[in-house]
C-alpha cells in the first residue's frame, strides 16, 4: 500500500508559525472527517451527488467490455489517437506515460509487443494538427473520441475533420478506426455513433470528467497500448477498502486533505505543489491539477456565500525542478505545501561508473543513479523543513499498475473530502460556462447572436492600451 | 514587433479593487523606471553584475563558432543529445519545441533533411536513462554535456556513464561524439575536456544559468538540429533596442514588470500564470517558471531586509487548460495574474469541414481551427475581465526564429527589471545551497562528512509520523 507522511507540516519539524499541531487537529476533526466519508459512502449511488467514480472499481461491465474490444484489435493498428481534451485526456495520459517504456512511440513495432503507439490530440493548434495529419497513416490509426457532453467544441473539431479524412481515405469502411466514448443516451457524439454505426462505450451518469479516468474514459486507452487494467482495478478496490476507514487516524486521504485545508485556512497556504521524484510520474502532476484546482477553485459554498476558495495545484518534477523552482519555494513567500512523491524501488538499477576518480565529481562514481535521486529528495525536504516550509510525502512501493490505481483513486477521494471541508460543490464548474457560451457566440452559433454583439464591444476595448 | 496589452489589467477594465491606475502608476514610476533601465545598459559590462547575457545579440564571435562546428558535423549524427538541467536545458527545448516541425523525432530523416533527433535528458531517474540507453544508438549520437561549473551532479553523473558507454563503443574514437559547452576556465569539465580533447564551447562569464539561452548553451543544440540561429540574434537586437528606451510608455519590459510588481505588492497577486495560445509554445512557460521563480524568490532584499518575495509562475498552454485551470482562475480566490501569449498568424491554416451540418456541432463546419483556437482565447480573456481577473497579453506576429528572439528576450529583461523594483539580488540562487550540500553529504562527498551526521537525524525525524 501507498504510505503517507505528514509530519513535516507539523509544528515539531517547521515550528509554532507555520507549522499545524497535527495530532490535535486529527481530534478536533476526528467527528467531522467521519460524516464526512461515512455520507460519501452512503451518497455514492444516489442520483445527482455527482459520485459515481467511487463505484468505478467495481465496474466489472466495462472492464470486461473494454478487455473483449482489446483483444479483438490486437495487432490491427499502428496508432492509437485520443481526442479528447481535459478529464477525457489527462488520465490516461498520466498513467500511459508512467507504465509504458519511456520512449514508447520512438520504440519499434517489435520493442511495442505491436501495440500502438499513442497520441493525445488535447488542442486545438492549427500547426499541431496539420503535423499530425503529415505524420501519421490514418488507415492504421485506431480513433477514440471522448467527450461524456458529445458537445466538446475542441474534441468535435477535432473529430470532424478526422472523420472527414479517415473517410476519404478507406471510405465506408472508416467506421472500423473509429470508438467513441461518451454518454449513454445524450449528445451529438451518441446521436453520431448510433447512425454512422461506430463501437461505442458508455461514461456512467453522474461521473465528471475529471473523476472519470476510470471508467471506459480511460480504462479503454490504457488496454489498447497493452496495461493491465485488472491490475489498476485491484488497486482502486484496495485503496477504496482503505479509504472506508472513517478513522482519520487511518485514512490517509482524509489527513492529506484536511491538512491541505488548514494549510489554506490558517496558514495562508494558497498553493499546492506536486512533485513526484520520478520522470516516469511526469504527467500526474497535470491530472492533479485539473482534478484540484477544478473541483475546489468555487466562488459559493453550498449555502451560497461568497468564499472565493481553492488552492493552486503547482506541477513539478523531481530532481529536474529543483534547478527552476526550489529558490522560490525556499526563499519566497511560505505560501505553498509541497506533495512529494517517493518511489521506493524504481524499476531499473544503473550504475555511475567509477571515472575520474581524481577530480572533484569522484565521489559519484559506483554510486547508483537511484541512490542520487533518493538523496536529492532528501535533501530537498530537509532543506524545506529547514526553511520551515510546509511537506508532505506519499510513498509508491514502485510504479505499477497496481499502485497508479491506489494513487489515482486516492487523490480522488482526497479532492472529496476537501471539497466537503470546505462545504463547496466540488463536481460543478460553473466558472467555465461564460466562456463556453463566448465561444459559441463568436464562432457563430445559432442561439448566441445576441451575445455575439456585446462581446463584439468588450472584445475592442480589451485590446486598447 | 511583439505587442503588448494590459489594459486588462487596468481599473477601466476589472474595477478598482482588483484592477491598477496604470497610467497613474506609469507616471509614479517612470523615474525609478528610468535609472533602472539605464543602470542596466552601464552596468552590462561591469565584472559582478552579472548582466552579460544583455551582451549575447552581440557575441558574433560565439555564433561564428557554432555555425562553423554545425556545417562541420552536418549529417553525421541521427541523434542529438544534451545532458543539462535547468537553465542548461530549458531554453533550447522551448525553442527547438517552437520552430522545429511538430513531432521532431518521430520525422524520418529525410523529412528532417538530415538534422538530428533531439533528447534532453534533464532528470536522473533510472528508468528513464535506462529507457534511453535502450533506444539510443551512441555511435550516432552527439552528446553536448552542458553545466557552466562543470560540477552538477546530476548532469555530470549522466556524463560519466554516456561517456564510459561511447567508450566501450567507439574506443578513442569516442570524443568525437562529445561537445562540452562551459565555463572558459574554471571546474572539473573545462579540466576535462582539456585533458580528453573535447570540442568546448564557452559561457562568458557573469552569466547564470537561467539567463544562458543565447549564449552557446542555448544557440549550439539550436543550429545542430538547423534551427535559423541568425534570425533569432537579429530578434534579440531588435528587442533590446527597443528595450533601451529609458520612457516606460514605450517599454513593454518595463511595463509588465511594474504591472506585475505592483499586483504583488498592492493587490495579492502572488501568482503570474503563464499562457500562451499555442500548442509549439508549451514549453516557453517552463522556461519562464525558472526565469521567474528563481529570478525573484528571495529571502533577503539588497539591504538585508527579510522579505520572502517572489511570485510563483504557473505554467499553463491554452485552449487546452481551459479544461483545467480556468474554472480557478475565474471563481478561486483572486490573486493571479495571466499572461496570454498570442499569436497572430499560425503557419497553417486548417479548415474544420462542413459536415453534421444538422446536428448541434454544425455551426464548427466551414470555419478554422485557427478561428476556433482565436475565440477560445478571446473568451477567456473577456470572462476573466468579467470576474475582474488582472490579465496582459503579449500578441507575437508568428512564431519564428526571430520573433522568439525577442520573446525570449524581453522576457530577461523584464525579470531584471522587476528584481530592482524588488531591489532584490536578480541574480543569486542562495536558498538552493543547502540542498546541494546535503547532496554531497548523503553522497559520501569528501569533506561533508560532519553534516551527514547531522543529516542522518533529521531524516529520521522527518520520516516519522
Amino acid at each position: 500500500m501507498i504510505d503517507y507522511i505528514y509530519v513535516n507540516s507539523g509544528r515539531e519539524i517547521i515550528g509554532d508559525e507555520a507549522g499545524l499541531d497535527i495530532e490535535k487537529e486529527f481530534d478536533n476533526y476526528a467527528e467531522k472527517i467521519r460524516d464526512i466519508i461515512a455520507n460519501l459512502n452512503s451518497n455514492k449511488d444516489k442520483p445527482g451527488h455527482w459520485l459515481q467514480w467511487m463505484n468505478l472499481g467495481y465496474n466489472e461491465e466495462t472492464v470486461w467490455y473494454v478487455k473483449e474490444f482489446t483483444a479483438m484489435v490486437e495487432g490491427r493498428f499502428d496508432n492509437l489517437l485520443i481526442l479528447g481534451i481535459g478529464g477525457s485526456a489527462l488520465g490516461a495520459r498520466a498513467i500511459s506515460e508512467a507504465l509504458l517504456p519511456p520512449y514508447w512511440n520512438l520504440l519499434d513495432k517489435e520493442k511495442r509487443n505491436s501495440f500502438p503507439r499513442i497520441f493525445f490530440l488535447d488542442n486545438i493548434d492549427p500547426d499541431q494538427i496539420q503535423g499530425l495529419l503529415n505524420l501519421l497513416d490514418l488507415k492504421k490509426t485506431l480513433v477514440n473520441v471522448i467527450t461524456k457532453s458529445g458537445s466538446t467544441a475542441e474534441t468535435m473539431s477535432q473529430f470532424m475533420l478526422i472523420k472527414d479524412k479517415l473517410e476519404a481515405e478507406l471510405g465506408d469502411d472508416y467506421r472500423k478506426n473509429i470508438i467513441a466514448t461518451t454518454d449513454r443516451e445524450m449528445g451529438v457524439l451518441k446521436q453520431l455513433a448510433d447512425q454512422e454505426g461506430y463501437k461505442t462505450f458508455y461514461i456512467p451518469d453522474d461521473i465528471s470528467g475529471r473523476f472519470s479516468v476510470f471508467s471506459a474514459v480511460g480504462l479503454l486507452p490504457l488496454a489498447l497500448v497493452g496495461i493491465d487494467i485488472d491490475e489498476i482495478i485491484q488497486g482502486i478496490k484496495d485503496m477504496d477498502l482503505a479509504l472506508k476507514n472513517t478513522d482519520i487516524r487511518h485514512n490517509i486521504a482524509a489527513q492529506n486533505a484536511l491538512i491541505h485545508y488548514l494549510m489554506f485556512k490558517e496558514k495562508n497556504i494558497s498553493m499546492s505543489v506536486m512533485m513526484p521524484y520520478s520522470n516516469r510520474l511526469k504527467y500526474f502532476p497535470d491530472w492533479y491539477v485539473q482534478l484540484w484546482a477544478e473541483s475546489l477553485g468555487k466562488e459559493y459554498d453550498k449555502n451560497g456565500n461568497k468564499v472565493n476558495v481553492g488552492q493552486t495545484p503547482i506541477k513539478a518534477v523531481g530532481a529536474t525542478d529543483q534547478h527552476s523552482l526550489l529558490q522560490l519555494l525556499a526563499e519566497g513567500p511560505n505560501n505553498k505545501i509541497v506533495n512529494f512523491i517517493k518511489v521506493k524501488d524504481f524499476d531499473n538499477e544503473v550504475e555511475i561508473p567509477k571515472i575520474f576518480e581524481y577530480t572533484s565529481i569522484g565521489y559519484l562514481g559506483g554510486k547508483t543513479f537511484n541512490r542520487l535521486m533518493e538523496s536529492e529528495e532528501n535533501s530537498t525536504r530537509i532543506s524545506l523543513n529547514d526553511y520551515k516550509r510546509p511537506n508532505v510525502t506519499f510513498i509508491l512501493p514502485k510504479i505499477d499498475a497496481y499502485h497508479l490505481g491506489q494513487l489515482f483513486y486516492m487523490f480522488e477521494v482526497q479532492t472529496a473530502i476537501a471539497g466537503e471541508l470546505y462545504n463547496i460543490d466540488t463536481f460543478s464548474q460553473t466558472g467555465v460556462e461564460q466562456s463556453k457560451n463566448y465561444t459559441y457566440a463568436l464562432m457563430d452559433r445559432v442561439g448566441y447572436e445576441d451575445s455575439a454583439e456585446e462581446l463584439k464591444t468588450k472584445l475592442q476595448k480589451c485590446f486598447n492600451n
